[in-house]
């Protein structure tokens, strides 16, 4: 239950440096790699010889090269050459278009000629000096609409992450949502609260006192087909929240591409773009890992979620909390259905 | 093939000790922990809100609390509490009844009206201070029917215990066996033999001369649904056996509670209780770790022998020998038909 | 898709040394052990008693004696003894006809009565002191005839084993292919090359000169049911290749028996027997551990090819260099066809 007709992140850019990589995205096994141009390729992962995966081969001036019997493939799926072969008659591999765009290899699954990369989403962060972005990928057992879920209601925040950013005052606040031009909008605001561990060390990495009350934040916004991006932060209380000016903020965008691998399981690319001290590498790199450690927080109890929904096959409650998610399945099952009745 | 409607052995009070505890018992998925009063409540574990398993929340007050939102569950199977919520109209979870007896938490995972605690399997030497109790719990990959037939037929200790309580005289003996009361009885009585390794370290347990002749005897009791009491021990020849004055013998009991998980895995509660000696710690813990490695040379037989039956699908041969384990069978699945006849 | 009547190696006589050995060969479960003249007996890994796995038992004087009950069974596939019991009535189970041969234990796993011990394929060098062999065994989740394929075309050794016995120059000269006496045969003759490293460490080892030219011969040839046989070697350029004399070159065998587990996975045994340097066990060694290498990286390409074709279920193509693997299919498929027309 997923958009084909889509751009999902299928990577990150070091991950086809210099070799192949086989992922499956969308029930498609693809392998992606850098053609002649240096631009990423995507193929059916699979050589038109004897079946081979062709990401167990290697690429030589931008053409992937076949580890079985050397079968060397061009960027369109076509065999370009084999020792000893004429391979203009071999059958083609499927090729998928791709795109390196923002720090991201973007990929659609569907109909080739629908592919504008126009459409892909927009991440008026990236490529800016100001910003810093880092992040990882986990990949989780679960259909990617519970880790959707999990993003658009972060008042779990307060049970599956108490350590860091969960605070009690999350769940006093109620969040609201709305749909706005097909996307999904939650949002949360707290007032005059002090910040949890998380924050404490982010206003310590912005030279900003630690131990006064804030406000905080939380916009989280579910564009299709399966991004999440979350205006996070504090501000010194009193001085305008999420609009205060630079010097008394943190402020950062949680980035979250949910990119289905099947219908039960998920290539979880999260990460977090911040407009402070945006040079600092090591600020960076400390708030990566303190994120990896919370993303590893919701792993288990989706996974298990995923198993439990499967055994009961019950239908699953929609409160308030769960406005945010129910807005983004509701856009999902719009697309998908009329995707479905297009093709 | 197993009754739903009886007491089942599903943990032992310290698992859960201050935190739930999540375990499939007859197929049913259940979430154990201790209620506003300490007593042990048993639910389905199953948030009512979005499907996660309950017993990765906490216990607060006797009250679980889910580990994804905060949903608390009252002991009825009831959510009484969300943050910022009205949890009056959300749907219940089967609660099932649960009772803590003898050292053990028990569950009833059928038919709630016919739960009767009176029908709790007694255990005469529980709570008597001349009794002593040692056991653990181990999971096998097979039918619960294989671990009875294994211990209604103790022949099979000559060839798979031979360091420990194994002994060729064994074999020797034929058993007898018969049924009484609803169960099935199987009897074995060894005359002026020397005693197996285990039994003399026993005897010695007990300050008695381990080198000389001694009377054995084995009286395996299964008991529906799945458990099986041995009367075992030795005592110096001559004396009485099994009738013998407690100054010549050490008489002990073999506990099983072999707890269906699903139809081809179980939970197998094992366990030693004895009344010799039973203020010495250390011989209750010496011989809880002996015991251990004994019903551990049986895992890996009966996880492949199921493995061989699922395969060739031939019916078992059922000798002199196996005439406990078919008692045990034909009560089993008289009851087992009577329950599906009534439902 | 394999043949049921046929001699396939299934183990090597020190696995069956002392005690049973448990071994899947062509869907069937067999024991194998060494009978009451030390000869090795096969039989359906099932006590007639109650199912358990006999290859858990142990071997007395001959005789195959369960683990479970001490059920003995004759080497007929009928129970022989059992304490206390009388065994005369007992289902047999199925034996099937083995033989030791050659260093290897040989089994018929389909229909008895045309198991002809002199349809086992000959080993010329075997039992030859001129000869020696060292080998292993591997176990491949794979079609037994992705395992043909890949030794019928030696062109992949030019990209899966480039650090030992691949080289350009493999692909740059055309095998040929032809079937021969229900046999399939694809040679290659590579003439005035440099030797890869496999080959300097064998020239050496028959204390020939590594640096200078060679011939290289590749006689790949298929017997059914599924044995491939390959003349390898080098000799100094210019003096014969493959028909040179001893004094100018290294020549051995690869000795491979790929016998199918199921339909999808395989007991690999492969080796290399050589006339040169015979009674050198360092250097057996040593050619031993060098192989063993080489084919482990057979595995995990044949492994994830296996995965593929399963996922695409495309038929493969057909090139020249395939032509040896396609006569051997074509083998096949005919004995199979043959063997189902007359059951």
């Amino acid at each position: 239950m997923f958009q084909k007709n889509a751009w999902y992140v299928a990577a990150t850019p070091d991950e086809i440096d210099g070799k192949p990589l086989g992922r499956k995205i969308c029930n498609e096994q693809i392998v992606f790699y850098r053609g002649p141009d240096g631009k990423p390729v995507a193929l059916d992962d699979y050589c038109p010889h004897r079946g081979a995966p062709l990401s167990l081969g290697k690429v030589e001036s931008g053409k992937l090269i076949c580890g079985y019997h050397g079968l060397g493939m061009g960027s369109e799926g076509k065999a370009v050459s084999m020792p000893g072969q004429r391979v203009s008659g071999f059958p083609c591999v499927q090729s998928y278009p791709v795109e390196e765009r923002y720090g991201f290899i973007w990929v659609w699954p569907g109909d080739k000629d629908k592919a504008d990369p126009e459409l892909i989403h927009k991440l008026h962060w990236a490529d800016n000096p100001d910003w810093a972005y880092g992040g990882g990928l986990y990949h989780f057992n679960c259909d990617y609409r519970f880790v959707i879920d999990n993003l658009m209601d972060l008042t779990h925040e307060t049970y599956l992450h108490p350590t860091s950013i969960g605070q009690r005052e999350i769940e006093e606040v109620p969040p609201t949502s709305r749909m706005e031009n097909g996307s999904a909008i939650t949002s949360r605001f707290m007032h005059n609260i002090m910040a949890p561990p998380f924050w404490k060390a982010a206003l310590r990495g912005n030279n900003l006192k630690d131990d006064v009350p804030v406000d905080r934040w939380q916009i989280c916004r579910f564009f299709p087909p399966s991004h999440v991006m979350i205006d996070v932060g504090v501000a010194h209380a009193g001085h305008g929240g999420f609009e205060a000016d630079p010097a008394h903020k943190v402020s950062s965008v949680v980035v979250d591409f949910i990119t289905p691998e099947t219908e039960t399981s998920t290539w979880y690319f999260w990460g977090m773009a911040r407009n402070f001290n945006a040079r600092d590498q090591g600020l960076t790199d400390q708030i990566t890992s303190n994120l990896s450690k919370v993303f590893l927080e919701d792993k288990e109890m989706l996974e298990r979620q995923q198993v439990n929904v499967e055994r009961t096959r019950r239908p699953l409650l929609s409160l308030n909390i769960d406005g945010g998610g129910m807005h983004a399945r509701k856009i999902i099952d719009q697309l998908v259905s009329e995707e479905q009745s297009t093709s």
